[in-house]
């Protein structure tokens, strides 16, 4: 069996490298990052931190290169599906089933654009680049990957493609339903994502700061109304999230703070703008997340010095 | 007749030029800056960009050493009102009047704990530090004064001191309720100063930027709801004084951009905390104000790298 992880940053990182180590399939990557790609080649890829193993498996930058698959998993920042999946689309047909494991909402509906079977998928697991072949592993946690609803892949599909995450030491729950897990994964994010990166603070401090505190709470509240409205059952509170990585050792920066220091776009169109974009759609007023999705795009739109 | 400005930063700095230009009256100006003080005592004051000049007058870093006046013009951030004020209050008794001509509001508050006759103020002028004795004028613009209401203090030493100001080109309009022009200004400042400090958007660009164009526009609706709940009739719309600066030659960074670079604490508790616990007091909900509020203090707090 062959699995392609598209998008090689933190997260796909993890999952490549914990397949190949498995040994149960034989995996590629392909990421447009090259030293990575390069260094991956070479030497393997190196995790550390809540886990520790090199691995080697296929990788490229060139997506022409990659072989038919029957698996794709999709790790790309959300505002690179659209460009990630046109370019590596080929390597599927109509038996191969994709599953994104992208923070946000929304990709699932892109990479279907160009794919039969698509998984939703979410996944807790964090990390960050240390150098290139190098990835730092700060939080472990659980992926929930489930059919997307519209391509109606068959659930035979979706726990095949657990069972071979869960046995690389990536736990992974199928379930007929992955819209709560995602959500609540959603909010979770679209809370403690922009107030990190707009305060700086890492997780922890934000959560304990209480003016922070307290706005993670109502941003979750308003995601919460959002998701009842829509008959989303969620998986868990995401309050329970915030605290479970308050209390995990060290100082981890919310991806979208990372972003923000290396100024690079950031996904909160997914996230926020998701939230209001369905709130709206709804009439659930989400005041918060439109305010906080309008000062990262301003951040965003700071970098080139506008006039 | 003496006047002494309690505070010579851009604001402070430009009040004492004019008014030492002027002529008539002796200017006193008291600065924990030491380089400025040093710096007005050796070679005077330099004022440059809307209006070139160069004033002499009284200044010091030890406020035992300023004599008796009979107006004060109290121009700190508001965040250090209360100290400054307690090392200033010997130089007035209970003939003497000090004027306010600060951001947000709960300064005059402050102010009539150690003084008789308190003066309520807004001024609209704004400039930056460019070196010790030097000040660049961003903005011209208006200053309205009045009694503030707890103190009584007679409007023919409002008019008095009016006059002087307007007189030394600081056009000053006297006001029997001076509240409307302060509500006003500190609903401009309320939308514009975190917006751009968290932005790193100068006030054009943030204005222009059509996310964060229509963030400005719902912070002012809600700072307009308290003060109607307030009975406190506006001077204006706040969202022509976004335009007005908004069209202003140059990029001008909001005065909490400028905090925020130099990661000095701002004045978010006299801005968006004094318009959120006037909401809570009467009942008018403030989201946005709280939300903006909570993301500067996150802010702060992550300067010294909290735990």
């Amino acid at each position: 069996m062959r699995i392609c992880v598209i998008g090689c940053g933190a997260v796909g990182s993890l999952f490549a490298a914990h397949l190949a180590k498995a040994g149960e399939a034989e995996v590629w990557v392909y990421d447009v990052w090259k030293e990575h790609v390069v260094a991956i080649q070479k030497n393997g890829l190196r995790i550390s931190g809540a886990a520790d193993l090199t691995a080697r498996f296929n990788a490229t930058s060139d997506p022409t290169q990659l072989p038919h698959c029957e698996y794709g998993i999709v790790a790309t920042k959300a505002i690179h599906t659209k460009t990630a999946i046109a370019q590596a689309a080929h390597a599927f047909d109509e038996t191969s089933a994709v599953c994104s494991v992208q923070n946000g909402v929304g990709n699932e509906e892109l990479i279907a654009e160009r794919v039969k079977y698509v998984i939703r998928g979410t996944t807790f697991p964090a990390g960050h680049s240390i150098a290139p072949g190098h990835i730092g592993y700060d939080i472990q946690g659980d992926t929930w990957i489930g059919p997307f609803e519209p391509t109606g892949t068959p659930m035979a599909r979706v726990e095949v493609l657990a069972g071979l995450l869960t046995r690389g030491g990536m736990n992974t729950i199928p379930l007929k339903d992955a819209r709560g897990a995602q959500w609540t994964k959603l909010i979770f994010n679209a809370s403690t994502n922009p107030v990190g990166a707009l305060t700086l603070l890492h997780h922890g401090a934000a959560t304990r700061f209480p003016p922070t505190g307290q706005l993670f709470n109502d941003l979750i509240a308003e995601g919460e109304a959002v998701a009842r409205k829509l008959g989303i059952e969620l998986h868990g509170d995401p309050r329970q999230l915030v605290q479970k990585g308050a209390n995990a050792p060290g100082k981890h920066h919310a991806s979208m703070l990372q972003d923000v220091l290396a100024k690079r776009q950031t996904e909160v169109d997914f996230m926020n703008g998701a939230i209001s974009h369905w709130g709206d759609k709804i009439g659930v007023p989400t005041p918060l997340n439109k305010t906080l999705w309008a000062l990262i795009k301003g951040l965003e739109h700071s970098w080139p010095d506008p006039d």
